[in-house]
């Protein structure tokens, strides 16, 4: 297949290069199977697509997963259609998924997506493949932030989704939706148009609605600037992760926590080790927002009185005076 | 004067908790003069008239400094009706001061930025004021966390304004717009009505309306969210910028820097400090963008050629080899 259009040249030099990275130079043995989650959308059908064309140069084997979470009429013949697409692209195996997605919690969205990386995850290590590749573009990652920003609740929410986390890779985040079309087209593939797409009573096609806003209010470039923003933030929230999880090791054991250890710690640090201790102790992790971990903090740094404040899931509260004040985590049976 | 209508005791109170918080329990003595910048507009106007309210449970002398810009035809006449305000508040002493604005380089806005922060420390410093109140409100802060966004330059541009910086005190962050102006009325006071406020050539002006779009995309309390997430990501850029202080240190007086030992540094780190030591020999801060940086930092990781890189007002490259390896920084002439 020669080059192509730019937009194909592009979305293959990206696949390229993130697989180049994860399979290192190891040669020699079965060449691995890598698989594509492909809805039909044009995101996904342009990585179908990028993937097939470079399979051969990088000594791997192409498949795809076709994930159907049966939420819209008509959704089975949609992912036939896609995984008839994908094998005319010569992606063997191909496969259907199947999931029930449970629209309790934070949404269906969230609930699709928790089903969609289970079943992804499962069929991955079924069919001995060490690489699932997803189809997120910039734009995608440009709608994450915003909707991090609108929660409010810090780094790690404002940095968007990684390129790499386990099995699963996402080579085109630094792609445009514009051109994972222009690529489908070169391939002279028909994208599947999701009517969910349109639909605003999705966080995700608000956050779309938003960044077209932003970008007539600020000016070209917004995307690629939130998108940067994101790779700038995920590299700090990753690093003070880390700080956070050396810094609880000492508390992990302890069943009432030493408040004078606990003010010690830098704020940065001390609010992600308050987090885990409260996740760890039985907050829902839905259910606990930064306005929580703050009201926490108050309690342990003195600038509120002793409690009890009462969180989703726990009970938290300053027992002991002086230097030998604790702060006490207790989970509390839901009413 | 009575508490009265809500908004008058919501800036009452947020001024009288900046003030508590810095002055502590110090008394006796003379007591001091706290001043308030201000331009005329609702936001300052309001603080004005807070601080006058507020001075004497405090225990401090109000006053006021008046700023003329002289960007506007009449902006002498605005500057007398705004002083004439404070001074029937019960303001003394109330200054006026002229500044010449310098339009060159980041832009007319950073530009009457400085030289209002520049004529308030001096004014500060001949009175004998430990502190001077700026009327910046919560959807300021969010506007200054969009125009970051726009800029996609990581935590510490997305950190918004700080409530305190040196004398610079910032009491009304937390404070809505909408009720400055409420308070405004119920003092009987009416603001300026500035006509930059509606020229969009100005980024907070276009910011305003960006975020009035994304209010109504993503629904209300966005403001907020946003202003949430500048406070967070601020306590984690004071944090990281203390370590790359720190581990700047061994660098500062190096002519060649060892490789090794920066690219040892974490990421989130490292970026910082070269940063800092690109800053220090010589980059021009106003055009050090993070992609210069991030350019440097794969010079640094070894993820790209030697260079050398060109950057405003610098050069820098790869010398030596092997464990030998060191990073070298040269100011250039401009051109």
């Amino acid at each position: 297949m020669a080059a192509g259009h730019p937009a194909q040249a592009e979305v293959r030099r990206e696949i390229r290069r993130a697989l180049r990275e994860v399979l290192g130079g190891a040669k020699g043995g079965q060449s691995p199977l890598i698989l594509a989650a492909v809805s039909g959308g044009a995101d996904s059908l342009a990585l179908a697509a990028g993937l097939a064309a470079e399979a051969a140069a990088l000594g791997v084997r192409a498949g795809a997963v076709v994930v159907d979470h049966g939420l819209q009429t008509g959704s089975a013949g949609t992912a036939d259609t896609a995984a008839a697409q994908c094998r005319e692209l010569g992606l063997d195996p191909v496969r259907i998924e199947r999931v029930q997605v449970d629209p309790i919690g934070e949404g269906v969205e969230a609930a699709a997506r928790a089903a969609r990386h289970d079943v992804l995850d499962r069929v991955a290590k079924e069919s001995g493949s060490p690489f699932v590749l997803l189809g997120h573009t910039r734009d995608d990652q440009a709608e994450q932030v915003l909707l991090g920003l609108a929660r409010g609740s810090g780094a790690r929410s404002l940095a968007g989704m990684p390129a790499r986390r386990g099995r699963l890779l996402r080579p085109l985040l630094g792609v445009s939706r514009a051109t994972t079309h222009a690529a489908c087209a070169a391939w002279g593939l028909t994208p599947f148009a999701d009517p969910m797409n349109e639909d605003p009573a999705f966080a995700r096609v608000r956050a779309r609605r938003a960044l077209a806003d932003l970008e007539a209010d600020l000016g070209p470039g917004l995307t690629e600037a939130l998108s940067r923003s994101a790779d700038l933030l995920r590299v700090d929230a990753d690093h003070l992760d880390g700080l956070a999880r050396a810094a609880l090791a000492p508390f992990a054991s302890v069943a009432e926590l030493p408040l004078a250890d606990l003010a010690a710690l830098p704020t940065a640090v001390r609010t992600r080790v308050l987090r885990r201790l409260l996740l760890g102790r039985g907050a829902r992790p839905g259910d606990l927002s930064a306005a929580h971990v703050a009201a926490v903090d108050r309690l342990v740094t003195g600038r509120r009185a002793r409690g009890p404040l009462h969180l989703p899931g726990i009970r938290v509260s300053r027992v002991g005076k002086g230097a030998d004040a604790r702060l006490s985590i207790e989970a509390v049976a839901p009413v």
